[in-house]
């Protein structure tokens, strides 16, 4: 459908990172988990994004859970590398790390934290770049951040060739709809939505690809949808959008009056990955808490309704 | 496509308000401006919303406006009255008074200036029900009154009959399909999304139609948009909004140096208007102010890149 | 201390307003309210502020509060009114009748709802002093119009003439003393605080007056407070404040479970008032709930703990 | 005043983190400010902390100036450190660092980046008191962290003996008086203000100290100011404070067109020690600037307004 032949694109899903009970990395259960995701027909695999509870991993924990994608997929897919640290200095250090280590491109948010100017964002991206040789995605996700990329400061990082690819988590469709009308003429960009419930429309309004946090549980779900999307069957992506922004309700298991927006989204995605016994366990890092035995049990109806149990 | 039979659907400008340079109502102008739209197959008008200016009218010319659109309308298409004030008594107020004047449906946002918890806002909405016989829209509109109507507070409403159905500002997509499909089953609701430039994603994802503040400049793009989503023309229903998300950058026009996002909205759309003769000025009430000679040029060339002048 | 000789200082209560039943002015509890706080010696009194239910009641509530206040504090102290609206053309039409109504000052916020720049919010306290001829204060409010008056405006606002005083409700202390830095050369400047707890600290940093919603319930402590100050026995004004400052926590009293931060502070004041039998019952304006027995209870006990009840 | 035996107390710089032209550690200029601060009788040193551009440095580059501050301190007066990462684990392998190279204490934020509930927020603070030996100070610091500590979770934090302390950068004095007045029973919990400008103000208030970036500029003053407070010479405290609020203007010297707050902030301050000649060159992390030449005078003119130079 679009001129652009991005360099990203598809189901990428946004990698969990498997612990154990002690807080390292569980190695086997990410090995399966990479081999359940690639079988299932992934395009790419985004690890240590926030979904990766890349905030909650020391640097060692990082640098394992990277190793071990990138060793698991083994070239079959590309593997971009979340580099989400607080300012330049520190963001330069871990995409030195993950380019070494064989990242295919590393994801870089704005600066947090740190109170900055939007000529301070943009510099940080441009320092960023200068300091790493593999392509660059800009990471939208202001929830995390607290500062919103602007369609005017990624079309021009863009378009000087800064970032080769926007993830956007922003929840602003209207400004991702901008940056893919504004990058029409930029044909290695890749517009990637982070928004797992409105995929179909995404894909509507010109994304390339998704990078939905529940493909780690129902991968193919995700894949046939944007192959109907690609086919421009698009009654048919609407109804497995819909199936999966059903499923996608399992992030409301954890009660809210105990659970924070990280805990309910990771911990229902580990809940339920460990109910379909990709991984082992569904432990998440301090101060997240698991999900209880009952929305455990949630989790577990809605995998059913969805036919995934 | 949905089985749901919703009162309102397909395209409902959001209409704006003509002044004069005294800050009246310019009557003549809305009464053309009325014409235009319904002309153009727009299914209903949408007056005195955030687009209408509400919360820049005093309540005399609120009332005058909303005359003049129902009686200029005279029942072709039903006309909904933004009903935004601070709290229950003073909603209520005034949708006694839209109610009188022949309003087919009240649009109501939560409490703001005041800080209230969600029980509250759902006691709002009920209390605002109970009050008058007509149609009652919620309005998602957390840009302006700081507080976001969750998926649950939305359904709650919806499935007990307070609210018929939802005019969603709000930026979030993801919360808007959800309501879609939690909607489903209950025929008469309506889900009209305000995001201009994603009404092809929306209408995908499920909407009954969209609330455009850009359809006061370019009414027939819309009516094209929603009829080829109607027909499941999808390509075309994408390269009409794409056609549309370009023209919506008049919104871009005035300085965010010296415009707030109510002047650089509304005064882009009066200026448009202006420009196409539809209106005599494109005044708008302080403190907003209008755009510059420079400015205008700018919206000017949007409109002959699409066609418009 | 200060050379200043501020038009309003002291004790500047922000009256409640009590309502019958119906939600109407209850003008007898009102008449009593007010000669409570002035025999207590309070300096002024702030009609239809946030504690006065602005935003809750009618215009011809409205109206009928502020001619209660005015024709029973009959001259022996000056009486502000809020005129709470949500843009220029609606703030200067309240202005205009609070001025008609004998009203002393008028205390205008920044526009809300409305999206405005700071060159916008400049304009608009312009507009309103340009309309009328009373003294008009600055209230800074973020927390209800969500946009911050900054030390620029304020200052360059106080310079010009155009505003007479500043209400500070906004927490930021540090502006505010800077602020009061600014404004030592401007004789008729009020700098008024409007948080109950710090009032000591706010007129050792340089304040002239305060505006505490607590001070409806126990204006003795706060006359003692302020003379302590005036007097310069701060340990004194730090024992009463710290008194003040525990009895505050009644607005902690309704749960916050279900109720806003409106239904917390104004519900708590009504309750006290209702329990110290200045007015007649504790009842609130919708959305807001009254306290329920326990909570009451809660309340009482405070009172007793303080020595008012 | 207080019948507390506040562990920390007084004046307790956070101190800048003087680096060179390539970003690295400027230990002789770092050696010099500690020297400058401690024989100007400052009472703690808090290294690391915003102020210290904890956020813009590598790990080793934190090691380094942690390292420096606590050998130059040599004992003479304790060293906190910020311990400022994004979540438990994180928090955790900076604390242990800390403690192993000689910290008399840790601060520490709560969670960012993550979203988190504030049971999570607690269960946070628990578990890195559990993990590391040394006393633990909560930071409160929202514009930062997004997540604002309240009254009853500090209270609470500290009653179960969690934190020895607050370092409240809030802004929320009324929040931070309910802390001192709750506190009251715990005598060696230390109530520690960030808010430079209104040290007089929240010492009246019943603070134990303060943490004023500033104090890295003018020591001197800040050791006067708290010195008067002790002393009850309460109108010498509040013009010692009104000198040292004009001169925190310095903050304002930097362009708000090009320069965001930690910009605006440490920038300043590095400046102005430059201008002191105490460190050798205001050079900051990415992406941060330094000041322009004509930013520089700016703060030079103050500089020497307030006979620092």
């Amino acid at each position: 459908m679009s001129p652009r032949t991005p360099r990203f694109r598809g189901v990428v899903p946004p990698i969990v990172t498997p612990l154990t009970t002690e807080g390292e990395v569980d190695a086997a259960s990410l090995e399966r988990l990479v081999e359940f995701l690639i079988e299932a027909g992934v395009d790419a695999l985004f690890a240590l994004g926030s979904s990766g509870e890349s905030a909650f991993l020391t640097d060692s924990r990082r640098d394992r859970a990277l190793e071990v994608v990138i060793g698991t997929a083994a070239g079959r897919v590309p593997v971009l590398a979340g580099c989400i640290e607080t300012t330049t200095p520190r963001v330069i250090e871990r995409a030195e790390i993950a380019a070494k280590l064989g990242a295919d491109a590393v994801v870089v948010t704005p600066p947090f934290y740190a109170r900055v100017h939007p000529v301070e964002v943009d510099r940080h991206f441009r320092a960023v770049k200068a300091a790493v040789e593999v392509p660059l995605l800009a990471y939208d996700v202001p929830v995390s951040v607290h500062t919103k990329l602007t369609v005017e400061q990624t079309l021009a990082l863009a378009a000087d060739g800064v970032i080769d690819g926007l993830k956007d988590s922003s929840g602003d469709d209207v400004g991702f709809r901008q940056v893919v009308l504004g990058a029409a003429g930029m044909p290695g960009f890749s517009a990637l939505t982070g928004h797992e419930v409105v995929v179909d429309a995404m894909m509507l309004a010109g994304a390339d690809g998704a990078v939905p946090g529940l493909a780690n549980v129902d991968p193919h779900g995700y894949v046939r949808l944007l192959r109907a999307c690609a086919e421009a069957r698009w009654a048919d992506a609407r109804a497995e959008q819909d199936r999966l922004a059903r499923l996608f309700r399992i992030v409301e298991a954890a009660s809210p009056d105990s659970a924070g927006g990280s805990t309910r989204g990771v911990g229902a995605f580990k809940t339920a990955l460990a109910l379909r016994k990709v991984i082992d366990r569904p432990a998440v890092a301090a101060p997240m808490r698991e999900l209880t035995a009952e929305e455990t049990r949630t989790v577990a109806a809605r995998l059913e309704e969805a036919g995934l149990l």
